[in-house]
């Protein structure tokens, strides 16, 4: 029998109710809140306590549902509720604007609104609870599947680095790459995970190591710069990252540091794999060197979790995220299989 | 003409008073205190207040000369002084009992004691003075030369990567690769150096940041984990570090995250320096696998400054050093001059 293990998600939906972990007290604090308004869903958007691309796409969903029944006490008439269902739609969409889960969401529920199949309120508001109920268990079997590939690619006893946060708190699942850590371990397979902490916002050290300690997986924290003795020394089998945007030719864009990752475990001949939906390919993108890099706020590099670590007007380099060549990936895993160069996806 | 630029030397001495830059409260604030009981310097090193291994030998040296004048007041015999002398100069060795630097600094107040020469508590108090006057300007020698050796390898507008401090905090004079760079800016060689921050203890932004934007050199700081991305899209000329200690065949330990840059480094082809005193290179030792690497306390990697950034009771692993094999390092500069594969010292 596989072992119980429990896998925090960042988003559940129960009973017609709507929870999330505040993202923003971990590790500190482990807090599930319910979500009674669009107030409280807006906010948590916007100050990361739901963070994680998918995590957003369904909490925001429901948060929809729950507004439309609020709504649904004004007795409007169809037309009326029709077009304030819009104006919740869009401020939910506004929360986070670049984020392309979220606008995939809003789409298919703009649709639902404009389809002219529904014929009374009720009958729309039974409509949208059901697409975000489909939005929600797509991830799930999305994660799913991810994780079962992953972990073809995982061996008993295997050590494992990784970087960064793709866990379950990200995804209404298990998450991308931390899904198939948790896919090996319900597998018996005896893993350990050494995770970086991931400068400058430490997602691996405030989320990573958070979730996969508390799901009973063997883990480690390094800071980034141990990588490469701690490859060596740890005898590191191989690493498993997530990807934000991935070309066509395979060039993937994720969190800075995870080309460091690539090239130390090319010069130790550590199979490099990324662990990704098909969605995060760009297929408008024939190489990674037209992913645009975001600079981030200075301040983030110049304090340590709220403590100031350098001198406050020193100039920074911020970027939020770094490309990793395809030569230096061994495999990428979306839903439809693994992948291995020359990619077609 | 050169530009005057301003080096804060981690210790310094001057018509008869010591002084010491507090180190701990960098960047925050600068405070230089002097130093009037042999109390004060002993907790300064304890503190971490002094540190940099030649900057704590010239201060325990000067700590020793201002600790006899105070027991000269006591009017013992030569003989009980002497006795006195030795007790305090062992209190000065045991606050590092492991830093070379300082047990060599010690060892030669010692044969001044036992010399037999001296005659009188005031002659043995001057030619205490005299040797730790020599420790001192032994060690400003020692920096501008690998200062200057350091500055033939770094071209006109080069693009230096560092790690860590090895600057003028860390001794008396200007610091050892951090040296090389305040040569190269007097020399308007019109450098530009991208700290990396130094995870866990952050020496990189708080130090290495903070005293070459003080000196005018053009500083960003980054994360460690930027390295890669920073090479690449900065087109780093040239990474130069210091060394804590190096084996006969070259292989250095360093400050952990100084071997994932050689490995990057390599990778883009970009040269990889060490410079550091021939004192660093440890002849009982053939190659670096032999040397043993310190793991220190964990919550250095679970916290920062106070501030908890991981799960409180999660496995860390901390070791302080890693080894870079002599293969990845293009040369090592010693005070005898630049050296290349294979090694000789």
């Amino acid at each position: 029998m596989s072992p119980t293990i429990e896998i925090p998600s960042g988003v559940e939906w129960a009973n017609g109710r709507l929870y999330f972990i505040d993202q923003t007290r971990i590790p500190l604090e482990f807090i599930r809140k319910e979500v009674t308004t669009l107030d409280i869903a807006e906010e948590a958007i916007l100050s990361l306590k739901v963070r994680g691309a998918p995590a957003i796409a369904t909490f925001a969903s429901f948060a929809l549902v729950l507004a439309l029944r609020e709504q649904a006490g004004k007795q409007l008439t169809l037309n009326a509720f029709l077009e304030e269902g819009i104006r919740v739609l869009e401020r939910l969409l506004s929360t986070r604007p670049t984020a392309v889960n979220l606008s995939h969401a809003m789409r298919r529920m703009r649709n639902v609104f404009e389809s002219g199949t529904v014929s009374s309120v009720e009958q729309l508001i039974d409509q949208i609870q059901r697409e975000a109920e489909h939005i929600e268990s797509e991830d799930k079997d999305l994660c799913a599947t991810l994780g079962r590939l992953g972990n073809d690619l995982i061996g008993h006893r295997a050590r494992i680095m990784t970087h960064c946060n793709t866990g379950a708190l990200a995804t209404a699942g298990i998450g991308t790459a931390i899904g198939a850590f948790y896919t090996a371990h319900r597998d018996r397979k005896d893993i350990s995970v050494f995770a970086c902490e991931t400068r400058p916002l430490l997602q691996g050290s405030r989320l990573t190591a958070w979730e996969l300690d508390r799901a009973g997986i063997r883990t480690t924290l390094i800071t980034d710069n141990m990588a490469a003795h701690i490859m060596k020394e740890e005898k590191i089998d191989l690493v498993m990252v997530g990807a934000d945007r991935i070309a066509r030719n395979g060039d993937t864009a994720n969190k800075i540091g995870t080309l460091g990752l690539a090239i130390l475990a090319k010069h130790y001949g550590i199979p490099f794999y990324v662990v990704a939906p098909s969605t995060s390919v760009d297929s408008t993108l024939p190489r990674g060197s037209e992913i645009e890099i975001e600079e981030r706020n200075p301040d983030e590099v110049r304090r340590f979790a709220g403590a100031q670590a350098s001198p406050p007007q020193i100039p920074v380099r911020n970027p939020a995220f770094d490309v990793t060549p395809s030569e230096l990936i061994t495999a990428i895993v979306t839903e439809r299989g693994i992948h291995r160069a020359p990619y077609s996806f």
